[in-house]
């Protein structure tokens, strides 16, 4: 039996994750569950899985949840500080799914118990790389990605090293403006960017998609995670997003991941690892998708597969400000202040205002956020008006 | 360093496999070379790698062999006899690529001394799988796959159990007669069969992926191979040929190998196997390529597959059985006797004159073998005539 903690059980990945638990109860013990808000959503959860412990981040809603476990036996806490010290719990297996930068110190937590770490939280490698590499070393734990192109990276490296990689290639659907024009992109509309070809996800993904920062936020992430320099980092559009990642060899093979778009898939990958386990998601049928494209990505209308690049190289601070002032300009565009391209302008003035800064410690990872994400608030107001 | 010999050397695996084993001299010791009947390419080949062993089949050509390698110190021999004595020499790893009936001794020879085998010779496990697999138990040793399907399959396997695979998928290019009509393929030349869309290849392996009578044989290689029934072992049509086999697990992953249309690329991968080497093959560009197509093979059209499934589902001699009478079919059909619908006829009427045969010996295998091809040839002369 692996025993199990879920961060973010109330969310898209932990609900997939709960669904995978209560499918194989012979293999798994759910020991604390973490929910956000949903209090409603966490006690049902809580009380399917048996767990021993369930958590709301927000301390209000802990009255609710003691009410609704009534009876179980199941304990009931609430606020930051719970969070934290469920994180920290040694489990086997931790499903870190707590999204933002408020999911850093549960995430470190989890790490420095030593076990597997699920990772579905971008931000932990996309802006605390260094600090979160370190402990995951200093804990000896193991990450496992839960993003599908990563997860598809793990899975077609098996256990060969680095040194017989080649490159690795994410996949990339291109999203909505694949085949637009500049000068259509700088007039698109909140509701054309939205409009994402295959997957259905939040409006800051979905944004995310359509500028491609999600896949230059990928690119940072693969490097930290596979520990590779930016140039053995390809990438690839592929609008059916069937093949996720691909992994090519010194020899010249290409070994690949791909499967439907459920992101159950990779949850049960990173679940039994190293075995496997059966899941009910919708299998791939090959000929009935018929046929798959690949094209390279256009870094001229997708400025920000360059600027991801661009902070790689520079290392430190520079992705976390990439990363922090990117959420900024996607927040002004679905408010409607900026345009589409200014996305990636405010980015990139973020990225050169603020210049090389280091990032050794969570402390100095969180200061230069808070400093890129003041940065660009000037810059998004400067540009509405 | 790895001790080698190659059986086969001079044929088409055969010179890959040298020309890899010249490119890292660091990290492999060739010990014995055996070539067909072509002299000098052996003995350049044996003076290249520095071999303490050549053998030439045919024993007419040993004096012209002796005298090509004089004053080299190596070890000249001929005949069948010395084919199978240098098979039997135990080394690390053997390439098994002498083709036909003729290579099934020196195969088992290779096999009985628990090295690593990479199986190149289709009929070892089509004709002769019991026996084979029943070798490679009893002297512990490992097969590894040279054709680019099972070398993809194997590859995307990794160290993965059986059960967990749902099931593996071989790719099919689809031949000259993917789109034809039934009509249009029974008045097939030669000529336009012989046309193959990818791969350069024999004329028997080009007719027989003409008539899919390839694939049928690989469905039958992969059964015994990765130890499934047919059920578990699909195969899709896609024309560009680039992704190469796949793997479908429990939890609805697929990973899959791919590469350019380079053998050098598998029979790297098993002579390095487990760990990687380096190739100078050229890379697969997916960009560039643009597109991938699968579509379900026609089993109307291509009857050669339902027979194959049909042969694994009887067991016993029947394969055996299908690949001798198809061999005899497709010679019929390149010497103009029969026309190219015909050779699956032959292949069905000789399966359903023989019947249920066993086939636990090698002396069982070569006589339902040599029954099998006396009742195709009885066959063949009928529908001439």
């Amino acid at each position: 039996m692996k025993s199990v903690t879920v961060l973010g059980s109330t969310g898209s990945i932990g609900c997939s994750t709960v669904d995978l638990l209560l499918q194989a109860p012979e293999r798994f013990r759910a020991v604390a569950l973490v929910g956000g808000r949903n209090v409603q959503r966490l006690a049902e959860q809580a009380r399917a899985l048996r767990v021993e412990h369930a958590v709301i981040a927000d301390e209000a809603c802990l009255p609710e949840l003691r009410t609704l476990l009534d009876g179980t036996g199941i304990a009931a806490s609430g606020g930051r500080q719970a969070v934290i010290e469920a994180a920290a719990r040694p489990v086997d297996w931790t499903m870190a799914a707590i999204t933002g930068a408020i999911g850093l110190e549960p995430t470190l937590a989890a790490v420095k118990n030593g076990g597997s770490v699920a990772l579905a939280n971008k931000e932990a490698l996309v802006c605390a790389g260094d600090v979160m590499l370190r402990a995951v070393e200093l804990a000896d734990a193991t990450l496992l990605p839960v993003d599908s192109e990563h997860n598809a990276i793990f899975q077609s490296m098996a256990d060969r090293q680095v040194s017989e990689v080649e490159k690795i290639v994410l996949t990339a659907s291109g999203g909505p403006f694949r085949r637009s024009t500049l000068a259509e992109m700088e007039k698109a509309t909140l509701e054309a960017a939205l409009r994402h070809p295959t997957w259905t996800m939040g409006a800051k993904i979905t944004i995310d998609s359509a500028t491609m920062f999600n896949k230059g936020l990928e690119v940072i992430e693969a490097a930290r995670l596979f520990a590779l320099t930016e140039d053995r980092i390809g990438v690839v559009v592929h609008p059916q997003s069937v093949v996720h990642g691909l992994v090519q060899y010194s020899d010249g093979s290409i070994v690949a991941q791909m499967g439907s778009a459920d992101m159950r898939i990779p949850i049960a990958h990173t679940l039994a690892w190293p075995a496997r386990m059966a899941t009910n998601s919708p299998r791939l049928d090959l000929a009935a998708l018929g046929r798959m494209d690949f094209e390279e990505p256009d870094e001229v209308r997708f400025p920000a597969l360059r600027l991801a690049r661009e902070s790689l190289r520079a290392g430190g601070a520079v992705p976390t400000i990439l990363s922090a002032a990117n959420e900024i300009a996607v927040e002004a565009f679905l408010g409607g202040s900026i345009g589409f391209l200014d996305i990636a302008r405010v980015v990139e003035d973020v990225m050169w205002a603020l210049g090389h800064q280091s990032a050794d410690s969570l402390e100095e990872v969180l200061h230069w956020d808070e400093e890129a994400r003041r940065a660009a608030r000037l810059r998004t107001t400067s540009l509405a008006a």
